[in-house]
């Protein structure tokens, strides 16, 4: 039985600004059925507040207390070991690590999805930090993501390129690392298995979360590319068209 | 006993822009010693007359048949397989593809050491060649190199990028490829085990060298680490401070 849904957003919930076909049913449904809900996202590019503003402008109703992002887990990393990070981050996400600066000479490379801002002179300078032997922090590692009819490079592959540089491995803040599953299980609390996590991410969300110990759906809405369940059945995950016919299984 | 000899350039025979010292004399000595000597660089920033004309400049002949370089394989590679590159090089570079363009839309990615054009736009264009299908060539593979008092990122992070973001593996036309080194070992019409690869790059230089079947000695001038020749020994290759101590002991 299951007893908890965790949920991604972009590409299950909504996709190019619009929620998808149903979205907005399922959650109702998911609620009305008194089944509780956890949302977990890879997205670094806003503030977890900002996120919770845009879902609300298109009906979804995402109570931030329930949004659990990279950033808020990186926050709690850097602050529980006393690191100053050095970021390349995307410049609207820069606010929520504003009062972990300037403490001194930076301890640790945070990486996010910073995307236009991830260029040649930016990364030589994470990649000299790294060498002197800093950590590098990645809120990620999502190879791609789908931007409108196109996937474009996500924070994956700039975190791939300073590993290989620099020759170590980050440590990732976000899904599929364990904790990060963990973290939203814990504030529901139930037991794993009985948390299913649904994600058009065959790696990190689906992959992820059965590593976690939840059961993971993936959704051919979103990124998904034919194939890709080929990567989660396996494991013993499922494949449904979208969110709407998850929660019709659920129920 | 060594018959032949291939030179690394950057960090060997020359550093910022000067001869390493010792370094012209040590090419005398070989060639007095009737020693032949081949250049194999990964140095993908300008055309191979560009590299002998700087060379010639600061006292270092260079025949330009003499000299192996990623874009001259490069070149054969496309040709052979007559495909049409899309181009992610060095502007510098471009002139020496300019004849492969053209003969219709775009069947391989090549890669070079771009430098700043390592831009987020010209990475998720590669990107999404690579999603349709198309092979990654990458001139090297090099992680970095030394640039006045600091490292610099090479071409390496960004193959290690795309190869992540597309989940394939790059077709390497420099060092460390076996094929490159055999080129130069071919054009001395003598055995592999009797020629001795001299870098200062223990992972492309010397490990590429021993694995095709050479002798390899790393030298500590160049963008050496403190280390770099435990990557080394368990090969068996050697270790000498720089290009002057590798000719005494061949000599």
């Amino acid at each position: 039985m299951i007893h908890g849904v965790l949920l991604d957003l972009e590409g299950v919930l909504y996709a190019g600004g619009y929620p998808l076909p149903g979205a907005r049913e399922a959650l109702l449904s998911l609620r009305a059925a008194g089944i509780p809900i956890r949302f977990v996202t890879n997205s670094t590019r806003v503030t977890r507040a900002a996120i919770v503003n845009r879902l609300a402008r298109i009906g979804l109703d995402v109570p931030i207390q329930h949004l659990f992002t990279p950033a808020v887990a990186a926050r709690q990393y850097l602050i529980e070991r006393r690191l100053v990070p050095h970021l390349l981050v995307h410049p609207d996400l820069r606010g929520e690590f504003a009062d972990l600066l300037g403490a001194g000479p930076p301890s640790a490379v945070l990486l996010g999805d910073a995307g236009p801002e991830f260029s040649y002179a930016a990364l030589n300078q994470c990649f000299r930090l790294l060498l002197d032997g800093l950590p590098l922090l990645s809120m990620g590692a999502n190879r791609y993501f789908r931007e409108g009819e196109q996937l474009t490079l996500d924070i994956g592959p700039f975190m791939a390129a300073l590993e290989y540089a620099a020759e170590l491995e980050a440590v990732v803040l976000g899904k599929p690392a364990a904790a990060f599953f963990q973290a939203a299980v814990n504030s529901l609390n139930l037991p794993a298995h009985d948390v299913v996590m649904v994600g058009d991410d065959a790696e990190m969300d689906i992959c992820g979360a059965l590593s976690a110990g939840l059961r993971g759906v993936l959704v051919r809405s979103g990124k998904y590319r034919h194939g890709d369940e080929r990567r989660v059945e396996p494991l013993g995950g499922r494949v449904f068209d979208d969110l709407d016919a998850v929660v019709d299984y659920i129920l």
